[in-house]
Protein backbone atom coordinates (compact mmCIF):
# COMPACT_ATOMS: atom_id res chain seq x y z
CA UNK A 1 0.00 0.00 0.00
CA UNK A 2 1.37 3.67 -0.81
CA UNK A 3 2.02 5.81 2.09
CA UNK A 4 -1.02 8.37 0.94
CA UNK A 5 -3.54 5.18 0.26
CA UNK A 6 -2.58 4.21 4.03
CA UNK A 7 -3.07 7.52 5.61
CA UNK A 8 -6.48 7.96 3.86
CA UNK A 9 -7.27 4.25 5.22
CA UNK A 10 -6.58 5.35 8.57
CA UNK A 11 -8.81 7.97 8.07
CA UNK A 12 -11.42 5.77 7.51
CA UNK A 13 -11.22 3.78 9.75
CA UNK A 14 -11.60 6.45 12.68
CA UNK A 15 -14.43 7.60 10.55
CA UNK A 16 -15.73 3.71 11.07
CA UNK A 17 -15.30 4.05 14.61
CA UNK A 18 -16.82 6.87 15.79
CA UNK A 19 -19.91 5.39 13.61
CA UNK A 20 -19.82 2.16 15.35
CA UNK A 21 -19.49 3.62 18.99
CA UNK A 22 -22.92 5.54 18.17
CA UNK A 23 -24.37 2.44 16.90
CA UNK A 24 -23.50 0.46 19.65
CA UNK A 25 -24.81 2.96 22.49
CA UNK A 26 -28.09 2.69 20.46
CA UNK A 27 -28.40 -1.22 20.37
CA UNK A 28 -27.97 -0.78 24.33
CA UNK A 29 -30.50 1.78 24.79
CA UNK A 30 -32.62 -0.29 22.93
CA UNK A 31 -31.66 -3.69 24.93
CA UNK A 32 -31.06 -5.56 21.18
CA UNK A 33 -28.19 -8.20 21.53
CA UNK A 34 -26.01 -7.98 17.89
CA UNK A 35 -23.94 -10.43 16.36
CA UNK A 36 -21.88 -10.16 13.91
CA UNK A 37 -20.68 -13.33 11.35
CA UNK A 38 -17.30 -13.17 9.32
CA UNK A 39 -15.88 -16.12 7.00
CA UNK A 40 -14.49 -17.13 3.77
CA UNK A 41 -16.85 -17.59 0.77
CA UNK A 42 -18.84 -20.62 1.06
CA UNK A 43 -17.92 -21.43 4.79
CA UNK A 44 -22.05 -21.98 5.57
CA UNK A 45 -22.45 -18.33 7.26
CA UNK A 46 -26.29 -18.14 5.54
CA UNK A 47 -27.16 -21.76 6.59
CA UNK A 48 -26.35 -21.29 9.98
CA UNK A 49 -28.15 -17.93 10.24
CA UNK A 50 -30.94 -19.67 8.59
CA UNK A 51 -31.00 -22.26 11.06
CA UNK A 52 -30.15 -19.93 14.10
CA UNK A 53 -32.75 -17.53 12.99
CA UNK A 54 -35.72 -20.43 12.87
CA UNK A 55 -34.61 -21.94 15.78
CA UNK A 56 -34.64 -18.59 18.05
CA UNK A 57 -38.25 -17.04 16.56
CA UNK A 58 -40.39 -19.25 18.85
CA UNK A 59 -39.19 -17.55 21.97
CA UNK A 60 -37.78 -14.21 20.79
CA UNK A 61 -38.09 -10.97 18.41
CA UNK A 62 -35.14 -11.60 15.59
CA UNK A 63 -33.94 -9.87 12.63
CA UNK A 64 -30.46 -9.82 9.90
CA UNK A 65 -28.54 -7.53 7.86
CA UNK A 66 -26.81 -9.43 5.25
CA UNK A 67 -23.79 -8.40 2.87
CA UNK A 68 -22.48 -9.31 -0.75
CA UNK A 69 -21.16 -7.82 -3.58
CA UNK A 70 -24.19 -8.52 -5.83
CA UNK A 71 -27.54 -10.61 -5.68
CA UNK A 72 -30.28 -10.65 -2.76
CA UNK A 73 -29.76 -14.64 -2.57
CA UNK A 74 -28.91 -14.42 0.80
CA UNK A 75 -31.72 -12.35 2.00
CA UNK A 76 -34.29 -14.70 -0.23
CA UNK A 77 -32.87 -17.51 1.70
CA UNK A 78 -32.64 -16.70 5.16
CA UNK A 79 -36.48 -15.41 4.61
CA UNK A 80 -37.77 -18.64 4.62
CA UNK A 81 -37.04 -18.67 8.47
CA UNK A 82 -39.79 -15.41 8.45
CA UNK A 83 -37.99 -13.22 10.32
CA UNK A 84 -37.31 -9.36 8.58
CA UNK A 85 -34.00 -9.84 6.62
CA UNK A 86 -32.44 -7.06 4.81
CA UNK A 87 -29.94 -7.24 1.67
CA UNK A 88 -26.99 -4.64 1.81
CA UNK A 89 -25.31 -4.74 -1.71
CA UNK A 90 -21.59 -3.47 -1.22
CA UNK A 91 -20.88 -3.64 -5.18
CA UNK A 92 -17.12 -4.17 -5.28
CA UNK A 93 -16.55 -3.44 -1.74
CA UNK A 94 -15.07 -6.67 0.18
CA UNK A 95 -16.95 -5.39 3.61
CA UNK A 96 -19.75 -4.23 5.95
CA UNK A 97 -19.03 -1.09 7.33
CA UNK A 98 -20.66 1.16 10.15
CA UNK A 99 -22.22 3.35 7.48
CA UNK A 100 -23.63 0.76 5.52
CA UNK A 101 -25.15 -1.03 8.63
CA UNK A 102 -26.72 2.61 9.72
CA UNK A 103 -28.40 3.09 6.61
CA UNK A 104 -29.89 -0.12 6.23
CA UNK A 105 -31.06 0.47 9.48
CA UNK A 106 -33.12 3.43 9.19
CA UNK A 107 -36.91 3.23 8.39
CA UNK A 108 -36.24 -0.26 8.93
CA UNK A 109 -37.47 -2.25 11.54
CA UNK A 110 -39.47 -0.01 14.09
CA UNK A 111 -40.84 -2.75 16.38
CA UNK A 112 -38.41 -3.55 19.24
CA UNK A 113 -36.22 -6.64 18.70
CA UNK A 114 -34.29 -8.69 20.57
CA UNK A 115 -31.49 -9.88 18.58
CA UNK A 116 -30.06 -8.61 15.21
CA UNK A 117 -27.59 -10.55 13.23
CA UNK A 118 -25.54 -9.15 10.33
CA UNK A 119 -23.63 -11.35 8.02
CA UNK A 120 -20.78 -9.74 6.68
CA UNK A 121 -19.59 -10.47 2.98
CA UNK A 122 -17.70 -13.26 2.38
CA UNK A 123 -13.76 -12.51 3.16
CA UNK A 124 -11.33 -13.36 5.42
CA UNK A 125 -8.95 -10.32 5.22
CA UNK A 126 -11.31 -7.10 4.84
CA UNK A 127 -13.94 -7.06 7.79
CA UNK A 128 -11.52 -7.14 10.46
CA UNK A 129 -10.88 -3.27 10.76
CA UNK A 130 -14.17 -2.73 10.70
CA UNK A 131 -16.23 -2.33 13.98
CA UNK A 132 -19.67 -2.78 12.92
CA UNK A 133 -21.10 -1.89 16.77
CA UNK A 134 -21.70 -5.68 17.36
CA UNK A 135 -21.65 -7.13 21.13
CA UNK A 136 -20.17 -10.66 19.45
CA UNK A 137 -18.05 -11.32 16.18
CA UNK A 138 -18.15 -14.99 15.08
CA UNK A 139 -15.46 -16.34 12.95
CA UNK A 140 -16.81 -19.03 10.30
CA UNK A 141 -14.31 -21.79 9.02
CA UNK A 142 -15.60 -24.89 7.84
CA UNK A 143 -14.21 -28.35 7.91
CA UNK A 144 -13.46 -28.29 4.14
CA UNK A 145 -11.23 -25.22 4.18
CA UNK A 146 -7.99 -26.92 5.81
CA UNK A 147 -7.00 -26.50 9.47
CA UNK A 148 -4.43 -23.89 8.37
CA UNK A 149 -6.44 -21.15 7.63
CA UNK A 150 -6.45 -19.56 11.41
CA UNK A 151 -2.50 -19.60 11.13
CA UNK A 152 -2.97 -17.84 7.24
CA UNK A 153 -5.47 -15.38 8.19
CA UNK A 154 -4.88 -14.66 11.80
CA UNK A 155 -6.19 -11.22 11.90
CA UNK A 156 -9.81 -11.81 11.39
CA UNK A 157 -9.74 -14.57 14.47
CA UNK A 158 -7.92 -11.84 16.23
CA UNK A 159 -10.91 -9.30 16.42
CA UNK A 160 -13.51 -12.24 16.17
CA UNK A 161 -14.96 -13.86 20.09
CA UNK A 162 -15.59 -16.90 18.85
CA UNK A 163 -14.58 -19.81 16.12
CA UNK A 164 -17.34 -21.70 14.67
CA UNK A 165 -16.53 -24.64 12.76
CA UNK A 166 -19.14 -25.39 9.92
CA UNK A 167 -20.08 -28.68 8.13
CA UNK A 168 -18.94 -31.13 11.02
CA UNK A 169 -20.94 -33.41 9.27
CA UNK A 170 -18.24 -33.43 6.31
CA UNK A 171 -15.18 -33.97 9.07
CA UNK A 172 -14.94 -37.66 8.05
CA UNK A 173 -15.45 -37.61 4.32
CA UNK A 174 -12.30 -34.47 4.48
CA UNK A 175 -10.16 -36.48 7.19
CA UNK A 176 -10.58 -33.00 9.30
CA UNK A 177 -8.20 -32.96 11.72
CA UNK A 178 -10.23 -31.19 14.58
CA UNK A 179 -7.08 -31.05 17.01
CA UNK A 180 -4.86 -29.62 14.79
CA UNK A 181 -7.30 -26.88 14.06
CA UNK A 182 -8.17 -26.49 17.69
CA UNK A 183 -4.08 -26.17 18.09
CA UNK A 184 -4.18 -23.37 15.25
CA UNK A 185 -6.71 -21.83 16.51
CA UNK A 186 -5.48 -21.08 20.21
CA UNK A 187 -1.59 -20.30 18.98
CA UNK A 188 -3.40 -17.27 17.35
CA UNK A 189 -6.06 -16.71 20.17
CA UNK A 190 -5.10 -18.22 23.52
CA UNK A 191 -8.72 -19.57 25.02
CA UNK A 192 -10.32 -18.77 22.02
CA UNK A 193 -14.03 -20.34 22.34
CA UNK A 194 -14.63 -22.74 19.60
CA UNK A 195 -17.82 -24.16 18.58
CA UNK A 196 -18.06 -27.10 15.99
CA UNK A 197 -21.60 -27.42 14.60
CA UNK A 198 -23.43 -28.63 11.28
CA UNK A 199 -26.46 -26.43 10.31
CA UNK A 200 -27.40 -29.86 8.61
CA UNK A 201 -27.77 -32.39 11.16
CA UNK A 202 -27.82 -29.42 14.05
CA UNK A 203 -25.36 -30.94 16.09
CA UNK A 204 -23.76 -28.23 18.45
CA UNK A 205 -26.66 -25.49 17.65
CA UNK A 206 -28.04 -26.51 21.64
CA UNK A 207 -24.60 -25.33 23.11
CA UNK A 208 -24.75 -22.21 20.14
CA UNK A 209 -28.34 -21.20 21.61
CA UNK A 210 -27.66 -21.47 25.32
CA UNK A 211 -24.58 -19.38 24.35
CA UNK A 212 -26.97 -16.92 22.49
CA UNK A 213 -29.76 -16.71 25.99
CA UNK A 214 -26.86 -15.71 28.06
CA UNK A 215 -25.78 -12.88 25.92
CA UNK A 216 -28.83 -11.67 26.10
CA UNK A 217 -29.45 -11.83 29.79
CA UNK A 218 -26.15 -10.47 30.04
CA UNK A 219 -27.31 -7.59 27.94
CA UNK A 220 -30.32 -7.02 30.59
CA UNK A 221 -29.06 -7.32 33.54
CA UNK A 222 -26.12 -4.67 31.92
CA UNK A 223 -29.37 -2.16 31.26
CA UNK A 224 -31.03 -2.78 34.63
CA UNK A 225 -28.04 -2.13 35.93
CA UNK A 226 -27.72 1.19 34.25
CA UNK B 1 -16.26 4.46 -0.16
CA UNK B 2 -15.93 8.02 0.44
CA UNK B 3 -14.88 9.85 -2.94
CA UNK B 4 -11.48 10.75 -1.26
CA UNK B 5 -10.36 6.86 -1.12
CA UNK B 6 -11.89 6.25 -4.36
CA UNK B 7 -9.63 9.05 -5.78
CA UNK B 8 -6.82 7.90 -4.00
CA UNK B 9 -7.46 3.86 -4.56
CA UNK B 10 -8.14 4.83 -8.71
CA UNK B 11 -4.13 6.49 -8.56
CA UNK B 12 -2.86 2.96 -7.34
CA UNK B 13 -4.94 1.19 -9.76
CA UNK B 14 -3.59 2.98 -12.48
CA UNK B 15 -0.11 2.61 -11.16
CA UNK B 16 -0.44 -1.09 -10.60
CA UNK B 17 -1.47 -1.19 -14.60
CA UNK B 18 1.73 0.45 -16.00
CA UNK B 19 3.77 -1.80 -13.44
CA UNK B 20 1.87 -4.75 -14.73
CA UNK B 21 2.23 -3.81 -18.59
CA UNK B 22 6.57 -3.83 -18.07
CA UNK B 23 5.61 -7.46 -16.00
CA UNK B 24 4.18 -8.75 -19.04
CA UNK B 25 6.26 -7.15 -21.96
CA UNK B 26 9.49 -9.23 -19.26
CA UNK B 27 8.00 -11.89 -19.77
CA UNK B 28 6.74 -11.80 -23.51
CA UNK B 29 10.99 -11.58 -23.81
CA UNK B 30 11.96 -14.06 -21.85
CA UNK B 31 9.47 -16.84 -23.17
CA UNK B 32 7.58 -17.37 -20.13
CA UNK B 33 4.20 -18.36 -19.31
CA UNK B 34 2.50 -16.92 -16.45
CA UNK B 35 -0.71 -18.36 -14.97
CA UNK B 36 -1.83 -16.75 -11.62
CA UNK B 37 -4.77 -18.51 -8.91
CA UNK B 38 -7.07 -16.66 -6.99
CA UNK B 39 -10.18 -18.32 -4.88
CA UNK B 40 -11.54 -18.15 -1.90
CA UNK B 41 -9.50 -19.37 1.75
CA UNK B 42 -9.55 -23.04 1.51
CA UNK B 43 -10.69 -23.76 -2.53
CA UNK B 44 -7.29 -25.79 -3.01
CA UNK B 45 -5.31 -23.22 -4.77
CA UNK B 46 -1.68 -24.34 -3.27
CA UNK B 47 -3.25 -28.58 -3.70
CA UNK B 48 -3.82 -27.49 -7.07
CA UNK B 49 -0.69 -26.07 -7.82
CA UNK B 50 1.23 -28.38 -5.68
CA UNK B 51 -0.10 -31.26 -8.07
CA UNK B 52 0.55 -28.70 -11.65
CA UNK B 53 4.03 -28.38 -10.49
CA UNK B 54 5.21 -32.08 -10.07
CA UNK B 55 3.30 -33.14 -12.86
CA UNK B 56 5.07 -30.49 -15.13
CA UNK B 57 8.55 -30.85 -13.60
CA UNK B 58 9.71 -33.66 -15.99
CA UNK B 59 9.24 -31.73 -19.21
CA UNK B 60 9.41 -27.65 -18.31
CA UNK B 61 11.12 -25.40 -16.07
CA UNK B 62 9.20 -23.97 -13.73
CA UNK B 63 8.87 -21.84 -10.55
CA UNK B 64 5.86 -20.13 -8.56
CA UNK B 65 5.35 -17.30 -6.49
CA UNK B 66 2.70 -17.08 -3.21
CA UNK B 67 1.00 -14.88 -1.77
CA UNK B 68 -0.44 -15.00 2.15
CA UNK B 69 -1.53 -12.39 4.97
CA UNK B 70 0.84 -14.58 7.51
CA UNK B 71 3.39 -18.01 7.29
CA UNK B 72 5.56 -19.19 4.92
CA UNK B 73 3.23 -22.56 5.23
CA UNK B 74 1.86 -22.91 1.23
CA UNK B 75 5.66 -22.06 0.10
CA UNK B 76 7.00 -25.11 2.14
CA UNK B 77 3.83 -27.03 1.05
CA UNK B 78 4.35 -26.08 -3.02
CA UNK B 79 8.29 -26.71 -1.97
CA UNK B 80 7.53 -30.89 -1.79
CA UNK B 81 7.76 -30.63 -5.68
CA UNK B 82 10.95 -29.56 -5.52
CA UNK B 83 10.34 -26.18 -7.70
CA UNK B 84 11.31 -23.08 -6.85
CA UNK B 85 9.17 -21.29 -4.65
CA UNK B 86 8.83 -18.07 -3.10
CA UNK B 87 5.87 -16.88 -0.41
CA UNK B 88 5.36 -13.03 -0.69
CA UNK B 89 4.16 -12.02 2.97
CA UNK B 90 1.22 -9.06 2.34
CA UNK B 91 1.07 -8.70 5.87
CA UNK B 92 -3.00 -6.79 5.95
CA UNK B 93 -2.76 -6.52 2.37
CA UNK B 94 -5.75 -8.49 1.10
CA UNK B 95 -4.23 -9.00 -2.30
CA UNK B 96 -1.14 -9.38 -4.79
CA UNK B 97 0.00 -6.18 -6.65
CA UNK B 98 2.11 -5.91 -9.77
CA UNK B 99 4.68 -3.96 -7.62
CA UNK B 100 5.07 -7.16 -4.77
CA UNK B 101 5.49 -9.28 -8.24
CA UNK B 102 8.08 -7.61 -9.22
CA UNK B 103 9.81 -7.02 -6.26
CA UNK B 104 9.65 -10.61 -5.61
CA UNK B 105 11.41 -11.36 -8.95
CA UNK B 106 14.10 -8.98 -8.34
CA UNK B 107 17.23 -11.27 -7.83
CA UNK B 108 15.56 -14.39 -8.12
CA UNK B 109 15.41 -17.04 -10.79
CA UNK B 110 18.04 -15.64 -12.99
CA UNK B 111 17.58 -19.07 -15.06
CA UNK B 112 15.75 -19.42 -18.28
CA UNK B 113 11.73 -20.82 -17.21
CA UNK B 114 8.75 -22.13 -19.13
CA UNK B 115 6.33 -21.49 -16.67
CA UNK B 116 5.50 -19.21 -13.64
CA UNK B 117 2.73 -19.35 -11.30
CA UNK B 118 1.45 -16.96 -9.11
CA UNK B 119 -0.99 -17.65 -6.48
CA UNK B 120 -3.21 -14.99 -4.90
CA UNK B 121 -3.76 -14.21 -1.44
CA UNK B 122 -7.27 -16.26 -0.60
CA UNK B 123 -9.87 -13.82 -1.32
CA UNK B 124 -12.70 -13.39 -4.03
CA UNK B 125 -13.00 -9.86 -4.06
CA UNK B 126 -9.98 -7.97 -3.76
CA UNK B 127 -7.69 -9.65 -6.38
CA UNK B 128 -9.86 -8.66 -9.13
CA UNK B 129 -8.82 -5.64 -9.78
CA UNK B 130 -4.64 -6.26 -10.07
CA UNK B 131 -3.22 -7.20 -12.96
CA UNK B 132 0.09 -8.82 -12.67
CA UNK B 133 0.76 -9.08 -15.87
CA UNK B 134 0.09 -13.27 -16.12
CA UNK B 135 -1.21 -14.91 -19.43
CA UNK B 136 -3.82 -16.45 -17.72
CA UNK B 137 -5.49 -16.06 -14.51
CA UNK B 138 -7.83 -19.36 -13.12
CA UNK B 139 -10.67 -18.48 -10.49
CA UNK B 140 -11.20 -21.80 -8.40
CA UNK B 141 -13.96 -22.55 -6.70
CA UNK B 142 -14.49 -26.01 -4.93
CA UNK B 143 -18.02 -27.75 -4.85
CA UNK B 144 -18.26 -27.52 -0.97
CA UNK B 145 -18.92 -23.74 -1.47
CA UNK B 146 -21.92 -24.22 -2.78
CA UNK B 147 -23.14 -23.29 -6.44
CA UNK B 148 -24.05 -19.66 -6.25
CA UNK B 149 -20.76 -18.01 -5.94
CA UNK B 150 -20.22 -17.40 -9.34
CA UNK B 151 -23.26 -14.86 -8.91
CA UNK B 152 -22.44 -13.66 -4.86
CA UNK B 153 -18.88 -12.75 -6.47
CA UNK B 154 -19.05 -11.92 -10.26
CA UNK B 155 -15.97 -9.57 -10.69
CA UNK B 156 -13.48 -11.77 -9.61
CA UNK B 157 -15.29 -14.07 -12.76
CA UNK B 158 -15.11 -11.49 -15.16
CA UNK B 159 -11.72 -10.89 -14.76
CA UNK B 160 -10.51 -14.42 -14.79
CA UNK B 161 -10.23 -16.71 -18.04
CA UNK B 162 -11.03 -20.11 -16.51
CA UNK B 163 -13.11 -21.70 -13.73
CA UNK B 164 -11.65 -24.61 -12.05
CA UNK B 165 -13.90 -26.72 -10.33
CA UNK B 166 -12.10 -28.21 -7.40
CA UNK B 167 -12.57 -31.20 -5.05
CA UNK B 168 -14.48 -32.92 -7.63
CA UNK B 169 -13.40 -36.15 -5.14
CA UNK B 170 -16.11 -34.56 -2.57
CA UNK B 171 -19.08 -33.50 -5.41
CA UNK B 172 -21.22 -36.56 -4.22
CA UNK B 173 -20.76 -36.09 -0.09
CA UNK B 174 -21.62 -32.42 -0.68
CA UNK B 175 -24.56 -32.89 -3.34
CA UNK B 176 -23.17 -30.92 -5.73
CA UNK B 177 -25.26 -29.35 -8.85
CA UNK B 178 -22.59 -29.10 -11.66
CA UNK B 179 -24.96 -28.19 -14.31
CA UNK B 180 -26.65 -25.12 -11.93
CA UNK B 181 -22.82 -24.14 -10.97
CA UNK B 182 -21.91 -24.13 -14.62
CA UNK B 183 -24.93 -22.29 -15.79
CA UNK B 184 -24.22 -19.67 -12.69
CA UNK B 185 -21.06 -19.31 -14.08
CA UNK B 186 -22.13 -19.24 -17.76
CA UNK B 187 -24.91 -16.18 -16.83
CA UNK B 188 -21.94 -13.92 -15.36
CA UNK B 189 -19.68 -14.83 -17.95
CA UNK B 190 -20.83 -16.42 -21.16
CA UNK B 191 -18.45 -18.76 -22.67
CA UNK B 192 -16.14 -19.28 -19.70
CA UNK B 193 -14.02 -22.61 -20.22
CA UNK B 194 -14.84 -24.87 -16.75
CA UNK B 195 -12.63 -27.46 -15.89
CA UNK B 196 -13.82 -29.96 -13.10
CA UNK B 197 -10.46 -31.27 -11.25
CA UNK B 198 -9.47 -33.68 -8.16
CA UNK B 199 -6.18 -32.63 -6.75
CA UNK B 200 -6.71 -35.44 -4.72
CA UNK B 201 -7.72 -38.35 -7.61
CA UNK B 202 -5.93 -36.77 -10.23
CA UNK B 203 -8.79 -36.13 -12.43
CA UNK B 204 -9.18 -33.67 -14.89
CA UNK B 205 -5.52 -32.67 -14.58
CA UNK B 206 -4.58 -34.62 -17.81
CA UNK B 207 -6.88 -31.38 -19.57
CA UNK B 208 -5.17 -29.13 -17.43
CA UNK B 209 -1.46 -30.44 -18.20
CA UNK B 210 -2.91 -30.02 -22.34
CA UNK B 211 -4.20 -26.50 -21.84
CA UNK B 212 -1.04 -25.53 -20.44
CA UNK B 213 0.77 -27.02 -22.98
CA UNK B 214 -0.96 -25.12 -25.60
CA UNK B 215 -0.69 -22.11 -23.96
CA UNK B 216 3.07 -22.24 -23.92
CA UNK B 217 3.11 -23.25 -27.85
CA UNK B 218 1.63 -20.29 -28.72
CA UNK B 219 3.36 -18.07 -26.50
CA UNK B 220 6.62 -19.29 -28.30
CA UNK B 221 4.82 -19.24 -31.94
CA UNK B 222 3.86 -15.62 -30.92
CA UNK B 223 7.73 -14.62 -30.04
CA UNK B 224 8.74 -16.49 -33.47
CA UNK B 225 6.28 -14.11 -35.01
CA UNK B 226 8.20 -11.01 -33.40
Amino acid sequence: MTPRLMEVRKNVLKQNDVLARGLRDEFRAKNVAVVSLVSSPGSGKTAFLEKTLTLLQPRYRVAALVGDLATENDAARLARSRAPVKQIVTGTVCHLDAMMVRAALDNWLPAPLDFLFIENVGNLVCPSSFDLGEDLRLVLLSVTEGEDKPLKYPTIFNTADIAVITKMDLAEAVEFDAELCHRNIQSVRPGMRILPVSSKTGAGMDVWLDLLTDLREHKLHAADAR
